[in-house]
């Protein structure tokens, strides 16, 4: 069976960045499978990049060899990585673009990849074509993890806001936003199992109460809703609209959950 | 040989929704080989899907699984279902999104995906990742048509409109434009062969008559051509431009055919 | 092992043409792996073509099959061709759009393809469906040189600018951006090395001192620095933002190299 090798990064794909990447990789490890996750992410956005990693690689089976260059600190001094997961390979950059990836499935060892090894072209200005496809590539035909380079202890985290609890409330946030304008939070299932009656606000728009439903159709138009999205976190949407742009949402903005009091209504 | 799974969406791939749904795809069906028609559907337009879909679903060797996830109902009462045709399976949610290649390759069974079965997580705000993924995977790993639901007889179809004719005139209308700004119409090969000497016309430019030509830089700049394109239907187009910009056309813009007729001229 | 044919075009994806043709190739060709260099050329910019396929093509292992349609005149004169070099076979228009990567590959073997076969359909408005992508498919699976059509001796070359030289001095310029607004010039790394010093200017903002440096966080923010790039040309970018974007900069903007000259200090 080929070994999958996915790719996620920000270099768009005119340029030809992403093929030169493809050719590399295919001409160490020809029974190689490259498999696209996106090459879109904004350009440099190591934080949107975290999401699109979690989302994915989650999903993938276990084995696979997942590079992630979004590097806006290509060729200083920040270490290439490559990270032994139970799910498989992470290798890319050592800036937090792993943090959530990790947070789930924690790194089993992390290796510094060495720039003194024959693998690889002596390149500082593009990594993902002189370093971390070659890397990707060996590792898929059995280079052991001493060839790679040496063990390590630490990774850089991109710091994520958790919510803030008190006995019958939640204040979480928005931490990102999708195509299609739907906000994702930091609130996951869990904590919202936790209410017999939720009511979900945004910190802004404290007169409006959004509805916790099952499926985006649920609300009439213009409506918010809330929904438990497919990664278990809670995100507000929009029957055919955008809650980005309806309520002029930007990250890091309030969303409430308190429990419903009787006193109150 | 490996099974192949295409992917036609409109989820962008910068969010992780497309690696997920790829993800899930292997996890189940390593040896698939997915392939990505496009996921830069319009957001939500089932209607410009199910041009896609026609263009490209026709094309493939038979026995193909097409996951088609253009999908403004997600979860809501809709039913999501699996179709199978002469040329392989279409999988994807009941709005129309087939209609076009139903109208070429009639459903030889329908099937509407159970949700109770075990082959999927009981989500239901992204099918494409709980439910038309996997019934693809499992699909291409043999599983029967009863293990993924119950038959059905009918589907929703999005309607076309279709040329008026005369004797000797056809009036049609653009249905769709390309990323060329190519005015593609609903008027045929067929319908365009009953004339001897075409003179077309858009309603709304009279005075502009329309040469039939074999390729794109058969005019010179700034004219308008008309085309019988790759699918066998008329096409308004304009060399080294925008026939859509230049006449500042609209979906549902008027296009006629009348048989020159020598007494006029 | 699969044969692998790469696509480049100008198509986006949304529209399904690119669809078609990977249909196309798979149902000739069902072990051809299909790989997905870029769709997203600019329409129609042979030019910005050139440059993408000399990036990524050069990368790839000997023998695949590289189908680039960009093709503002198809189906008039200019003739589709199949060009045989030591790193595979080159299938598209005769519009330039191999000038750069035949100038480091040169044509080993060079075929008008013949539109009098039965290979593909006759249709003219979309060769990339009709004619490009079955004659890379056939390809794959052996077909003769023959078979594709006749040998030709030339094929149309784009021009690109070359430096001028003096004894002490260079003056080339930019000939392409790429996504993060870097400038590529036509100044190679062989003519830097001729410098023991060099002073690198943009020739409209003379006064500021362009550093040469080995990546791209070497200097401050707002900061130019000039990097040889993973092509071996000199490349003029910035620190976290875009030189195109802070400086203005469009194609054709002189940069020169001089020796540091001690009496000029």
């Amino acid at each position: 069976m080929p070994k999958i090798i996915t790719l996620t990064t920000d270099f768009g794909t005119a340029d030809g960045y992403v093929g030169a990447m493809k050719g590399r990789i295919l001409a160490i490890a020809p029974k190689a499978q490259v498999v696209d996750i996106t090459h879109e992410i904004e350009s440099q956005s190591v934080y949107q990049a975290a999401f699109c990693v979690e989302r994915s690689v989650v999903r993938f089976p276990k084995g696979c060899i997942h590079v992630v260059v979004v590097d806006p600190g290509v060729g200083s001094e920040r270490h290439p990585l490559a990270i032994k997961t139970s799910l498989g390979w992470l290798i890319g950059p050592d800036n937090g673009v792993f943090t959530r990836i990790l947070d789930q499935y924690p790194p089993q060892k992390i290796i510094q990849i060495s720039k003194n090894t024959l693998l690889w072209e002596a390149h500082q200005s593009f990594d993902g074509l002189a370093l971390f496809a070659p890397v990707a590539a060996h590792l898929s035909k059995g280079l052991s993890d001493a060839e790679i380079g040496n063990q390590t202890e630490s990774y850089f985290r991109l710091s994520f806001p958790t919510p803030f609890e008190t006995s019958n409330s939640t204040k979480g946030e928005i931490l990102v936003f999708d195509r299609f304008g739907n906000a994702i939070t930091n609130i996951n299932r869990d904590t919202l199992r936790r209410y017999k009656n939720p009511q979900i606000r945004l910190v802004n728009f404290p007169d409006t109460l959004i509805s916790l439903r099952t499926h985006y159709l649920a609300q009439g138009k213009e409506h918010p809703l809330a929904i438990v999205n497919s990664d278990g976190l809670l995100e507000i949407a929009m029957s055919e609209g955008s809650a980005q742009e309806k309520f002029n949402l930007v990250k890091g903005d309030g969303v409430t959950i308190e429990e419903e009091s009787l006193e109150e209504d």
